[in-house]
This record gives C-alpha cells, structure tokens and sequence, in this order.
C-alpha cells in the first residue's frame, strides 16, 4: 500500500491548478479540456443540479448541450483540496449561487492514473437555500 | 504507483459490505459505526441537505444531533459502486426521498488507509425535483 499522506504541498498544487484549468474551461465552454478532466470510462459519474452523467458518454453529451458562460457560481465562498498520498485527491467548493438566494456544492473525486494522469472518476453539483456555517 | 485497475470484484464487495453497514448504522443512530466510517481527520468533509460538517468533530456533532429512525430514504433506485486498485472507492446512490416527489443523491469518497482501513474521507448528499434518467 502506498503512502497516503495528506496534503503534500505539491500535489495540492498540482490538482489545484488542473481544478482551476476545469473551471476556465466551463465559462469558455472548452469541451476538450472538460472531456480532458473526466476519466474516459463507462464507471464515471457526475450527478448535476438537473442531470445525472453516468459515464463518459453521456457526460460528454450533456457538455456539448449546455451554452457557454459564467454559469452559476457567483461567488466562491470555501475551497477545499485534501490529497491523500500522490494519487488520491477531493476537490469541494462551496459558492453564492449567481441571482438566487442560494448555496451551490461542488465536490469531486480525482485519481492519478498511471497511463492518463489525474482524471475526476466521480462528480457532485448541488444547490440548497441554506447558507452554512463555512 | 499502484494498480489503478477499476472494479476488482473483492475490493468492491469490501467497501459494499462497509456501505451497507453504515446505511445500516443511520437507521439505528449508531454513532460508533457512523463514526468509525468517517476519517478522523480535519480534512474530513460531508455536505448533506442541511448542513455542512467541515472535520470529523464537527460531523461527529451532527450524528448526536440527529435522531434515529428510516430516514429519508424511502426506495434505492440506483447504487453505484466503483473502485480503482485496492485503496480507492466511490459508493453513489441515489434514492427516491420519503414522502416527497423528489430524488435524493448520496455520493461518498472512500480511501483504504494502512492504519486503520477503509474510511469515508469525503461525502456530498443533496436532493432535486427533477427524476433523471438512470
């Protein structure tokens, strides 16, 4: 079994940096980079405010459907990057819906793959009209 | 870096049987088994419908607050779990919510730590009005 530390400083880093690249890539509509940040699998999951992806496919479908822009985060209000060891890592953001008094959730699961690298194998979009303790 | 092979039909039925045994431990308001799902970690983070638990104390607080019984959780409709190597999992199910004409959504993070096994170190839990496909 292989390190699982928390934390180590770069690898916080690295999956910072490919979250933030995912985030650009949702306001300019930029499929291949989105494709590019989700394992290319049938076991992959992204369950969405109004849609459930189950695999790459129909994530990949749902993408090309929706329009381009700021989309709904107005405001980031918490982020939370936790890697465990060099392979494992969650990304949670916590946001001001844009126009509505609400809260949105994103969470995701990555891992580091020897043969594509870091990929997200499983995603969580959601919104409540709670403002939580952050 | 280890295997990141998906799906080893032991490792799955491992974190099942773990899952199973903490929908269990919610219905009876079993704080021990709710606790000794989660990583005892700071880092440890569970979004549900109402509230926020942001660390392990903070959640733990939320298990003695609630009080026992089935829950909303009225009809699994989909349960989803997907492994990566040894030490990596995802459990996703999603339910139909009791008494509501809503879905409920529960997705979990499971990493396999060489101290002390199988933890929860990331979970997300909403509900939506809508019935995706499943």
């Amino acid at each position: 079994m292989t390190d699982k530390t928390a934390n180590i400083p770069e690898v916080v880093e690295e999956v910072r940096a490919l979250f933030e690249r995912y985030e650009q890539a949702l306001i300019d509509k930029d499929v291949e980079v989105l494709d590019a940040t989700f394992w290319n699998s049938p076991h992959t999951i992204r369950l969405a405010n109004h849609e459930h992806g189950y695999g790459f496919d129909r994530i990949h479908a749902f993408r090309t459907a929706r329009p381009p822009g700021p989309g709904t985060k107005e405001k980031r209000l918490r982020l939370d990057i936790v890697t465990i060891g060099r392979d494992i890592a969650t990304v949670t953001l916590v946001y001001k819906v844009r126009g509505r008094d609400m809260t949105g959730r994103q969470m995701q699961t990555w891992v580091r793959f020897p043969d594509v690298g870091w990929k997200v194998i499983a995603a969580h979009v959601s919104m409540i009209a709670e403002q939580p303790v952050l």
